[in-house]
């Protein structure tokens, strides 16, 4: 059968929902499992977010701002309406081209991956809409929150929104989390695509974790889980810098 | 990388829906092409509907019905409450038994190859919900169609939507209806499977026709195109029989 291409999937899903077209993003699983989320929301005014961890945490953002993964922009609006200079990045070119389009005043094509110095310092680093994901793996997020510990101030809070991957009663949900284990993987370390119409991103490790294994894994990092916000399996976590 | 298994999605997705989840069927194409469609059409009450051409064409339904592909029973239910006599077939257990949750008196699981006398004659087919796709291809809408007349009464009608894949004017499209072209299939016969969660159908053809392709198709069958509701993509052909 034929493949998808690898293309911007975030620049053309977003482009369709800003039209009015149903526009739904399609998220692949390594095992077969799909799953479609309409794409609506990631242009949605703050107003409109049914997600309350993510109104709630909203409140804790302070400072100069960070937005990984900035989307439609939703974040970086909402923020720059309240007065705050954010930084959005995203690695879809589409994505920031709209945000712009959208008036988000400082939006960057830029991967995680090379965030540095030269965008300056941020006092919030914001990673809503589940984008915690990007921590991608054990090792991975160790990395990153190495960067994110040069990025920021000494005040430095990292806003994230993840999954419990343990809190669905699902059997094919623990076969998945029971594999990555066998294969010394972290249990909701998702091995996914996002597809949109004939385009599909790189295959990439989406990471989810509970409370638990977040506080496990900041561990020697010189970050720590200050609190978090819900009590669903979806929940955003507040990490902020050990003192020194 | 993990292939879904093969079974009951139309169940799955049904039951879920029912049950209030945002559920998504995904229908994705041998190019590597996906969609993604919410599953609560499914069990939309008729005043709900948001396809006028479905609710138009429900004024041409008569007599003793059989509604193929019945689904979630949307349209075995509303006819019902008009005191029409209606039997619904699927082949998905799952739906089948929703359906007669959800009150539809007759309905059946049987695949729409194997429709004969036994169940009676009917006045009216059908096929809404984009179900003309189930003739498949050019021989199976033939067989099909010699089928249909058998078990039809002479005034027989079939009511059946489907969608022009010559109307987008979108460049993968029009490579994937000539690439049918090339190989001898019909421009709209699409290899589809239907996806949702770890759940997939198999590969199955799915037709779409243009008024004039289905005009010619019909062409020495016994039926004809009465008419046609809608002027957009998406149609609703009304099919008799000829006159004898």
């Amino acid at each position: 059968m034929g493949q998808p291409r690898v293309g911007d999937v975030y620049g053309a899903v977003l482009a369709d929902a800003l039209d009015g077209k149903p526009a739904k993003e399609i998220v692949e699983r390594d095992d077969g499992f799909v799953m479609a989320f309409d794409a609506r929301y990631l242009l949605a005014p703050f107003k409109k977010w049914d997600d309350a961890n993510e109104r709630r945490a909203m409140r804790l953002v302070r400072g100069r701002v960070l937005d990984i993964g900035c989307g439609g922009g939703r974040v970086c609006l909402h923020l720059q309406d309240r007065g705050l200079e954010v930084v959005g990045i995203d690695s879809s070119p589409g994505a920031v081209a709209l945000c712009r389009l959208r008036g988000v005043r400082d939006a960057r094509v830029l991967a995680v991956d090379v965030v540095d110095a030269s965008l300056g310092l941020f006092d919030t680093i914001v990673m809503l809409g589940q984008n915690f994901g990007m921590f991608g793996s054990r090792a991975r997020a160790r990395r990153l929150l190495d960067r994110f510990a040069r990025v920021t101030t000494s005040r430095g809070r990292i806003v994230a929104e993840t999954f419990d991957p343990h809190a669905l009663d699902d059997p094919v949900q623990r076969k998945y989390c029971e594999g990555n284990r066998r294969r010394g993987r972290m249990p909701g370390q998702l091995r996914v695509r996002v597809r949109y119409r004939d385009l599909a991103t790189p295959w990439l490790d989406w990471l989810q974790v509970a409370p638990d294994e977040l506080g496990e894994l900041l561990d020697g990092t010189g970050w720590w889980l200050a609190r978090t916000l819900g009590d669903g399996p979806s929940y955003v976590a507040i990490i902020e810098k050990v003192e020194t």
